[in-house]
């Protein structure tokens, strides 16, 4: 499957990429920034294959992913101040990342269960899980908490892709589907806000509350 | 293994609906809802099947979990208002989540491995992990932390089946003492504050110190 | 393997010192204490086992893990108040367990693989995971973020174990390199404040960033 093996190169690249950018925002010396890169790349992914039983995971398997994720590190770490400058150009590679991710999630878990609802869950967990980490370790809000839709995007991307594969369509056409739409939601809210509406709002916790 | 089976979904239902009702007071869109009602429901089980090495972990292998957290997280979202005028029911629902997941861990793990100790630690980790997890993605203070007994909880259910399962007690016996010693734990400790006592309390981390 | 077994005894008991210990300093009750000494102690070399597929994790496989991080918390819990007076001996405990752990994840890493590079990252994970998932369940600043070395200096260790048994030496004396080298870098960075350059640094995370 050459399409989703591009398609997780990409999105380990791009996410670690994200990963080191936060490690540079929390100051951190050269090993932090790889450390980062690691985690944001290859996290959602080993994720994924843990809870399909794909073991060793996919980067013990093939360790090209963390050379590859070690020179993002690096890269990001000697150009920061030019990254710096593109910083609306790494969003959208983040936007690229999640489209990619989410497809090449959702096409393991058909690939290994034939089941479209597994495929959906590991499509948004793969998308989403590396992000997740970066910003538990970094100390960050979570990018689960933003208004903005993020996982909704995820989920949109492996909707399509789970949606069209499992009614025949051909493996290319059903990638490239799934990942134009996936870009489409989450580029609309980087470029225009969308968010969708929440549900009755509540307070936060208070710190006597048990749950 | 009926009575276990059933266990199992009320255990991921209830966490679930406390995942949702996290993501309502985060302010979360629906896919909010679905997405923390999904980590809290079936993480605990999760981390439990990937230790035992028991993958594809149970969600993959029967996607009926996935759809009742999905549900769950829908009927949250459109009914939390009428919820949040139950919340002392649903702090009494997560106690029962709580019961309910111990003695499900304890008896995979005690059927996996036949070691009391392994019983002990996968009861206690099915039934806190997804409460942990729900706290961390949502940047709450961990339950860990609260001072009310909430982990000797699931530790005292999963001791009493498992020690009532080793000596040949018969399972359906096991699981009621067990799921009702950690419910009455943990339900004692809601209604009358219980606590145990704390170590030799000691200053919070000094940001200059090294552990 | 005798003695990469003996360095997982103690790298396990010397990180559920500290993992009881971060639970005395949030003044948690006796089971608070045990549950940190064990997700402290076994939760690096977990992940190893988990991403190398080695499953059921070794706690699993031998209980007597479970054992030793119970015994420790219990120890800590009631001798907290004498440790306290020896918080320096402690640090330096926890720079042996990093150079123990460093090393025998990177010694599995290269047995179940043969991959050079593998064997870096499972020992980088394997002495780091811990204590990263203890500052993360204690809610506080994780241990990544120290300007200190830390993560470097497991993966000199894990370099130098992983190098020299790759071109042959036995696997008693790159042990024993790997774990001195671990040790001294961690070492000298306790006792003169060694860093490492940082990148370029940037401004924290604004609320409208969107990475």
């Amino acid at each position: 499957m050459p399409i989703l093996e591009f398609l997780d190169y990409a999105g380990v690249a791009v996410f670690a990429a994200t990963g080191a950018l936060a490690a540079s925002r929390k100051h951190l010396d050269i090993i932090g920034y790889v450390f980062f890169a690691a985690v944001t790349g290859i996290g959602g992914g080993t994720l994924r294959d843990l809870v399909l039983g794909a073991t060793p995971v996919f980067w013990i398997r093939n360790p090209l992913y963390i050379v590859v994720c070690g020179c993002v590190g690096l890269i990001v770490f000697f150009f920061a101040r030019r990254l710096e400058s593109r910083y609306r150009l790494l969003v959208w590679l983040d936007a690229v990342g999640l489209s990619a991710y989410c497809v090449m999630g959702a096409g393991k878990g058909l690939a290994a269960t034939g089941s479209p609802i597994v495929a959906l869950v590991t499509g948004m967990l793969t998308a989403t899980f590396g992000g997740i980490l970066r910003d538990l370790l970094a100390g960050e809000p979570s990018v689960l908490m933003r208004p903005e839709i993020y996982v909704t995007a995820a989920m949109a991307g492996a909707t399509v892709f789970t949606a069209l594969s499992y009614f025949g369509a051909p493996l290319l056409a059903a990638s490239a589907c799934g990942v134009l739409c996936a870009f489409c939601v989450r580029g609309g809210a980087l470029k225009y806000g969308w968010t969708l509406p929440t549900g009755d709002p509540r307070p936060p916790r208070k710190p006597d509350d048990v749950l």
